[in-house]
Formats: structure tokens, C-alpha cells, sequence
């Protein structure tokens, strides 16, 4: 007998990378970082007072919104953090958009979204990109809600600010969620960011990861930055479902991590140009490749599946759906210099021997 | 203009005790362990890699839930974790009872089951306590769903394992979640587990957490133990929710405290008899003390209010809940045998106050 709500029964759950257990793969598959986060993290951590563990964390973590609030120039009452930007968007999507029909989502992107949609009674619209790949911010009007990715997953595709702008003011009635989780591996990740647009519109909620750009996907830490009636929308939710979504190491932790600047642009400069040269080699070598503005490539081959196999069997782990949609694809995540090497280095290597086969 | 959505603006979050930002406070008032975390927990943590906090931790908590597993004898894929066990009881309600009617709840327990309920569209039939605040397992038929907390939350007074036993028993086609949040601080914490009986009930959930008998309530860990069935369908609620919602170091946080027996033993211990001295201390000042199995009291007294305002002005900090159904009652935590010894010192003062003056 199944005890399973119908609700339950009828979702399907998202699916994540593999996070293999053992060492040795050259892992490009979940888009993390390759360098370890920040050292001032590593000492906030190491100097952390473990036997205050005993206490509950602060729920509202007003230590670290105040932190991120500096870093961004803007109001404390303007931040709400989650136990990773998952948890902050479906939350999100519980506070403005449960129960609502015709909630606009591009038709590629990430693919929690619809998932959340089904959990918590969204109608999820999903409006075509074009051919190239892009969202036409043209196409969201009249929508009820409005979730996009910027850049895009998987395809790393970016909207300009102003893009971003008109679907806020085309849905002035609705939330709009900009889910900047990889904008800061855009080169104007600053001026590029919809934080810039909360003072102005009150219908956009940016949210943003330390996953990714801050190198901290194991802490789960993620952040919504918006006008402060959303973010109290926000900490009514949370208030409903879990008072303390972050422990107190994870905001020890975030805390340090968005202090540091200096490390935080280092690392993703790094990231940008290992990125530039790594589209090159896969043009170079025959291979289709997005124009990305996140840390990932979506790269476009015949041979997908194929190619995807052969790095499997080397231990390279890239991502790949196999899925009609995305069929020809896969996504690799910008690691390293060295793991980008060796991974072009495979990438041609397939290709070589694809072709003595075929002579 | 309110962006939020109807069941957003219908719900009344639940309100958390007071986490006071200062230091000073004999804090009584969440129910928190007054002893640090074991010594292992500490070395664990500091000799964790953090570099490797770049990496998305094990969605599925694995290690963790083998630890579990080990520690209660029970298989492995009968143990699911989560972000506290209030995450763990908001998934299980998605999982199990949403969109039902007449789920029990005992009328007086813990104050997040409604909200929850309103949450996840549950209807929630809230049976009566007996009149001398036990929990009637007798009222518990016929049910689509059962959330019951043992010991009771905030009356700390507990079911036995038949009684627990007879609720599964008469309720066989709906789950039966029991909140075990504070068994460990009853005598027989082992044997009175209803974990025992998942091998033979196919339909009880058990929730348990780190924060109290572990102190670990800054870390953010609770675990469920069911039948593997039961685990399956909370496995996919988490993969419909949040993936990773356990971070790293809270995984070796709790995979190292639940392995140190001792530690627990030798502090719960403890609580159990400062728990026990503090109920004759009450009692001899004439306060009525309910029998607590758990690390708090409920404690009832006509002027409940002023005592609280009074401790309130010492810097001790009790939870009071100014509503009509506990209007007599406050709830103190057991923390060490000093700040009991003190919050003892202080009902007495309040007491002899108050007779000089009605004199």
C-alpha cells in the first residue's frame, strides 16, 4: 500500500548531478568551483566557538544579511537568506506565486522550476527561447509570475540589465525572480546584476548563491535581495516552515566568504578567462558552443551521447540529459586550467578516433 | 499592493522563542542542552577538510544515515535526514498527508503541526487532551494521518511504547508520525523509542533531532526512521524540494555524535536529575509541575505572567505563551544545576515579594 499524498505521487523530483564517492574524476559536471573557498573563510571556520553549537543559530541570520546588505549597497531589510538559493526560490514560489496560474518560465532553463510548480500548485507557463537559444524578454507579458535564470542554465546565455528591466516593468503586477546564481562569472558581474533595479521596482526578487562564485556549495548558502515587502513575504514563509534554515558555521562562513572581495574576484576572473579559452578550443576542434556568461559551457554535438560516454570512461564527468530537448548537448562546468586541458585533451582524442573509425 | 499570494497571506507563522543577540541571560526559553557537544563533535569538525566545502555535500547524507542506522539497529535505508526536524516534519506532512482531512494532532502540542497543516493543506482535527493534559491514545482512530509528539510538547508528559503501539494499531491505512524530539530525556530513552516498532508498522515515522539531546541545535540536523517504504517517499519529497539540504560540516557534526554513546548518556543523565531536583524544588514552592520525561517542564501557577515578567527582569529567560488555552502555564528549559539552582532562588523571591506585599 502506498501511503504517498497524491500530490507526492504525482511529482516528479528534480534530478542532480552524480556526486561520485570516490576520488580521481575530473568532476565538471555540477558547476563548482574548482578553487577552494576564500582562506578568511577557512579561519572564520577554524576560529568558529563549537561549543556555542548547543544554542539555536539566529533564524533571520542578521549578521550575514547585513553582510551581504554592505556588499551590495543596500538596505538589511532588503535580504533574506536560505539553506541554498533552492530552498530560498521555492520558498519564493510559496509566497507569490502559490495557487496562480500562467507563471512565465523560459521553456529552457532550470529545471527545479517547473518541479516547485508542481509542489506548491503554480501553473508554469513555459515560453519558447528563440532559435539561438536566448529568452526573448519580449515574449514575458501579462504573466502572473515570472521566473528566469540570468544567465540562462544550461545554455550560460546572459540578458543585458535592461532586458532584465522590461520584464519587470511589462509584469508590474507580478514577482519577478531573477535567479542570478552564476551572473557573477559575467565580466560586468556588478553592473550586470538586478540588485541595481530594487530600489526602483518592487516586483523583482534577485536571488543568489554562495555555491558558485564564493566556492561554498557545501555549506548551502543562498540569498534573495529585493524590496523589503518581498523579503518580509519571504521571512513569513521561512517563519512557516523551518525558523532556522542556516546553522550557525554556514553563516560564520557566508559571512567571511562575502567580505572578501579581493579572493571572490580573483578566483572568478580565473574562471572567466579559463572559460574563454576553453570555447575556443572546443570551436577550434569542430564543436558547437554557446556564448556563455556563466562558469559552465553548453556545448552542441552530433555525437553527444557518444562523446559523453568516452569522457565517463576516462573519469571526466560532464552533464548530460538525455533528454530530446536537449539531445544534441551536454553542459561542462569550467574547472581548472590543468582540468580544462585534459578535457579538451579527450574531447579530441574521441574525435580523432571517431574519424579513424569512419576511414 | 501585496504580491503574496492567498496562502501566503492566510498562514500565521509559527513564533520561535526569543534567541536574545546579548550575553548575560540564563536562557531557559528553547529548550537548548546545556552542555557543549561531545568532544568528538569538536575534533571532528576541526579536523574537517574545509577546502573541500567547494563540492556539493552528499544530497542523501549517507554516512549519516548509516551512523543512525548503526547506532538503532536498524537498516540503512530506513533513515532519512534532514535540515532540523522541522524540515523533516514539513516534508513528511507534503509526503504523506497532503490534501487530507482530519489528520490528528492532541489540541495542546507542539504549535508548528497547524501551521504546517495550513502550509501543506492539511486539515488538521485537533483531539483533546484529558484534563489532566495526557495525550488519550484511545482518541486517536479512524484517522487519514497522525502527528502526535512523545513526550508531549510542551507538557513533556509521555506515551508508553503500547500506547504509541495502539495508535499505529488502530490507524493502519493511514502514517503515524511520532515526534521523539525529547525521548532521549525519558529513563528508559531506548526501549521507550517507537523506532522498535518500524520493523512490525509499516505506517509510523519516527522524527528525531540533534538539537536537544546532542546540543547540537546550532548545526541543524533531524533525521526520520520509518519502513523503507515510508523513507522512499520522503527521499522524494526532498529531491521535489531542496537536494542538498544537510551542509558538510553539520554531516560530520551529527555522524560523530551519534556514535559517541557515552557522552550522550553521561548528559542526559544529568538532565534527568537536575530535571527531577528542579520538579521537587517547584513543588515545594507550591507551583504545579507536570511529570516531564523531557529537558523542560510545564509549569502551572496562577500569576504565570507576572512570574515571567518578573524572571524576565533578572535576565532568565522562560517561554510564555500569552494565550487563553496556556494562559497558566510557562515552560522552563533544564539547563545545569547552577541556573536552575538560580531560577529556583528567583521563583522564591518572586514568591516572598509578593506575600510581603499582600500582606
Amino acid at each position: 500500500m502506498s501511503y504517498l499524498s497524491d500530490k507526492a505521487s504525482r511529482l516528479e523530483p528534480y534530478v542532480a548531478g552524480i556526486q561520485p564517492g570516490e576520488g580521481g574524476w575530473i568532476k565538471l559536471n555540477t558547476n563548482e568551483n574548482p578553487y577552494p573557498p576564500s582562506p578568511k573563510v577557512i579561519s572564520a571556520l577554524n576560529s568558529a566557538d563549537i561549543t556555542r553549537l548547543r544554542l539555536y543559530p539566529d533564524g533571520d541570520s542578521k549578521a550575514l544579511c547585513r553582510a551581504i546588505a554592505g556588499r551590495h549597497g543596500i538596505n538589511e531589510r532588503c535580504v533574506f537568506c536560505g539553506n541554498g538559493s533552492d530552498e530560498v526560490i521555492a520558498l519564493a514560489f510559496q509566497a507569490f506565486f502559490s495557487g496562480k496560474e500562467n507563471v512565465m518560465a523560459p521553456s529552457v532553463s532550470y529545471a527545479f522550476y517547473p518541479v516547485w510548480g508542481e509542489m506548491f500548485d503554480v501553473g508554469i507557463n513555459r515560453v519558447p527561447l528563440t532559435e539561438g537559444f536566448q529568452i526573448d524578454p519580449g515574449s514575458f507579458k501579462g504573466a502572473n509570475g515570472v521566473v528566469i535564470a540570468n544567465p540562462n542554465a544550461p545554455t550560460g546565455i546572459a540578458l543585458s540589465l535592461e532586458e532584465v528591466e522590461s520584464i519587470a516593468k511589462n509584469n508590474p503586477a507580478s514577482v519577478v525572480i531573477v535567479d542570478e546564481a552564476y551572473l557573477d562569472f559575467s565580466k560586468e558581474a556588478e553592473s550586470a546584476s538586478a540588485i541595481k533595479l530594487i530600489g526602483e521596482y518592487d516586483n523583482i526578487l534577485v536571488v543568489r548563491t554562495f555555491s558558485k562564485s564564493h566556492s561554498l556549495a557545501g555549506m548551502r548558502i543562498g540569498y534573495a535581495a529585493g524590496d523589503s515587502g518581498l523579503i518580509g513575504g519571504m521571512f513569513r514563509m521561512k517563519n512557516a516552515f523551518n525558523s532556522y534554515p542556516l546553522d550557525a558555521l554556514a553563516q560564520v562562513a557566508a559571512t567571511a566568504a562575502i567580505k572578501d572581495v579581493d579572493y571572490w574576484n580573483e578566483t572568478r576572473s580565473k574562471i572567466i578567462s579559463v572559460r574563454n579559452k576553453t570555447t575556443e578550443g572546443l570551436r577550434e576542434a569542430g564543436l558547437q558552443v554557446l556564448e556563455s556568461q556563466a562558469n559552465f559551457l553548453f556545448v552542441g554535438f552530433e555525437n553527444a551521447s557518444e562523446l559523453y560516454e568516452y569522457l565517463l570512461s576516462k573519469k571526466v564527468l560532464v552533464r548530460y540529459w538525455n533528454n530530446p530537448e536537449l539531445g544534441k548537448f551536454f553542459r561542462v562546468s569550467i574547472g581548472t586550467d590543468e582540468e580544462m586541458e585534459a578535457f579538451l585533451r579527450c574531447v579530441n582524442q574521441f574525435l580523432k578516433e571517431k574519424q579513424t573509425k569512419q576511414q
